[in-house]
């Protein structure tokens, strides 16, 4: 089973909601990497809110998929870092310089949308 | 694994890129209505556009998982029903009175904001 991507607009959004073996990793690196080429969108938000557990090739996996996105030129923002996640990430050095990072999935597209100067959505207060 | 379900605003949005085997779509009906229950969202968008058939297990939770949300107070929309899913579903008198339909995600989202009577996004034109 693979992790589904959503395009929304211009970006591809994904929520990570269990705990990724190493082959769903690569599948999501791969398949990432395909729709933004198919796509062409410019914006990738990877919400982790439900993750509280990150091993070292998930984090590696995370963190390449990222450069390479970027590479391609898109924008990524990921959302919903938890504590434990978070300290994985820096003690494993996990390159996050071009990572935007945001509390959850509404903020993370309000600051893609600042990153990027665009307004595909304008958000205004929820009903 | 489970089918993710992303909290946008206040619309729930899945989408199913697979085949669901019979456990799998158990657990999305429960997973789903859990997850309305406690965000209180009132707008659902399920998104098939990667699905090109549908079987009769399905379909039926499908129509349940449909019918059961607008008894918790949310709208339904599906989205990117292909040719021979929109036949089974005939087909199998899976009831779709209450439903929205629509070709892709963002028009979704616009029925679902125009059956809402709210605008908690105002897309403009994608850049």
């Amino acid at each position: 089973m693979r992790i589904p991507i959503l395009k929304l607009y211009q970006y591809l959004i994904i929520s990570i909601q269990w705990e990724l073996d190493d082959q769903t990793a690569l599948e999501f690196q791969e398949d990432l990497l395909n729709k933004l080429h198919e796509t062409g969108a410019n914006g990738v938000l990877i919400d982790l809110t439900s993750i509280d557990f990150i091993d070292s090739f998930i984090a590696k996996v995370l963190g390449d998929v990222i450069k390479m996105a970027n590479l391609m030129g898109a924008k990524v923002v990921i959302t919903g870092i938890q504590p434990a996640v978070a300290i994985t990430l820096v003690e494993l050095g996990v390159h996050m310089e071009n990572v935007i990072t945001a509390l959850d999935l509404e903020k993370g597209i309000k600051n893609l949308q600042i990153e990027l100067g665009e307004n595909p959505w304008e958000s205004s207060s929820p009903v």
